[in-house]
């Protein structure tokens, strides 16, 4: 019996294809083949070549998606799955859709919630890496980062998401700095670490957003920041500003180790440990988690 | 002798000129023709077209300015007044610059201060609405807002100008509009009060903006709110987070009509008494007091 199935984290901007021999990835592949690429939906045409020389070994390999393929702009959209929620529960909830070549192919839901300020709340991704953390390092209750274009702060218990907040930190970020005032005629940015800090302080003494990153317009008029600091200082504003929801003193973070790392440099100033695991380990952990609670629905 | 004279607002996306006699306004024009549309900084040759028919009666009408024309973008930058300061400060800091048909012409600086939060702060233009509001209506204190692209919130003790906060709201508003996923795929938006009101209650409960924008998206895949909807909600998102940042029941409020109506909206749902003066009839009045205050210098 052939024990391999591909993995695969399929969102706006990007694609990931994990190759798995049962519970082990033994190939990925990635590509900036997001969802917005896809010409007129035709998303089976599109993933073909991404995993061919898989196929090619492995005829009719089953495929397991998670992301925003999903979602209304997607594949197939698979309603959420309602909060509070663990592994078992996505299992029962994937949605089957059909491939040209016979790979029998199945894509998880997302997960819904009311966040801690009562508002509705969503996540398409996220939850594989969550249900992942907690099968890699099983505790009562984990605290977890998942910074990003629209980072989420999640509480599990156990093995169970029981809520979460969302921040559109990465996407105000592109977005003042590709399209207002702040961002313009500005040099190449440069990673700047005093800049970053001041940010990460300022977002403290400064509680609405709407008026704290005006300072990175009057900072810069002043002298006190240049332009190719501009948007360091932004980057610790808003991540500072994201910190600054968090109460607790230690967390988790997963995610890329470059965006990690700078969400760390910001906890520290603040008091904060951060504790990093890999993205893609915790994705692949969720997943296969996910994969074999569907006990045979591939057959 | 001729009493008349020229106030000008001349800012980055608009042109208002006021044709003055003595301290009354008798005629004004407004143009879309902001500091950005001028081809290769040719200041002189815009603004000579707009006020032509004017000089055509009265020649070398002195000519006052104000606004981002005295930035580093405009005519002629002019340093900023530090706060606190009043009309007779103004005066005494305005720039000469020289109009090839003759007009004596000064622009007034900017003001720029420490705001509540310990950060830098400034502004063009709005100065000159505050001291206008002091000259028509004396007080000992004033809170006065000042709605817009880049919101103010000013404290004046009688005719000076203390401090002032800026909020980035009306900007956010256009650029998540426009360049998020926010404004992704939606219809033209239509003014929708019921929407507009869920915005600034939920404003208040959501004390992270970057965590209650995302509610914009959230409402509206929950079927809360629809995608004609979703511009209003977001306007009072914004604006209900910007007056959450107001300590004070009763301020007044500078603007348009059509925004001042909005923002006093948004703070009669908060307890929050508003009383709005015309911006444009605060420009002259504070304009009137710089041009008296010069007492000559442009004899």
């Amino acid at each position: 019996m052939d024990n391999h199935w591909i993995a695969i984290d399929w969102g706006t901007s990007n694609f990931r294809a994990f190759l798995m021999n049962h519970n082990q990835c033994i190939d990925s592949v990635s590509a900036h083949c997001g969802l917005l690429s896809v010409p007129n939906r035709q998303f089976d045409a599109a993933l073909l070549p991404l995993i061919a020389p898989w196929l090619a070994q492995h005829p009719n390999l089953p495929l397991l998606m998670a992301g925003m393929v999903g979602s209304q702009q997607g594949w197939q959209e698979v309603p959420y799955v309602e909060l509070p929620a663990g592994g078992q529960r996505f299992a029962q909830q994937t949605a089957q859709v059909v491939t040209s070549w016979g790979s029998p192919c199945r894509i998880v839901a997302g997960a819904c919630g009311v966040n801690d300020f009562g508002l509705p709340d969503v996540m398409r991704g996220e939850e594989i890496q969550l249900i992942g953390l907690a099968a890699q390092y099983p505790q009562e209750r984990h605290r977890v980062i998942l910074p990003g274009t629209h980072s989420k702060h999640a509480t599990l218990d156990h093995d169970r998401i029981l809520h979460f907040n969302t921040f559109m930190t990465g996407e105000i970020y592109a977005v003042m700095l590709n399209h207002s005032l702040l961002g313009k005629d500005l040099p190449e940015p440069r990673e700047d670490n005093s800049a970053f800090v001041l940010g990460v302080q300022n977002a403290q003494t400064a509680p609405y957003l709407s008026n704290a990153l005006f300072s990175a317009r009057t900072l810069k008029l002043g002298g006190v920041i240049n332009a190719a600091q501009v948007a360091s200082y932004l980057s610790g504003l808003l991540i500072g500003s994201e910190l600054a929801a968090l109460s607790e003193t230690q967390a988790w973070i997963v995610g890329s180790p470059a965006l990690s790392e700078r969400y760390m440099r910001a906890a520290s100033l603040l008091g904060i440990t951060l504790i990093s695991v890999d993205g893609d380990s915790c994705f692949i952990h969720g997943m296969n988690k996910i994969y074999q609670s569907l006990d045979g629905a591939f057959a």
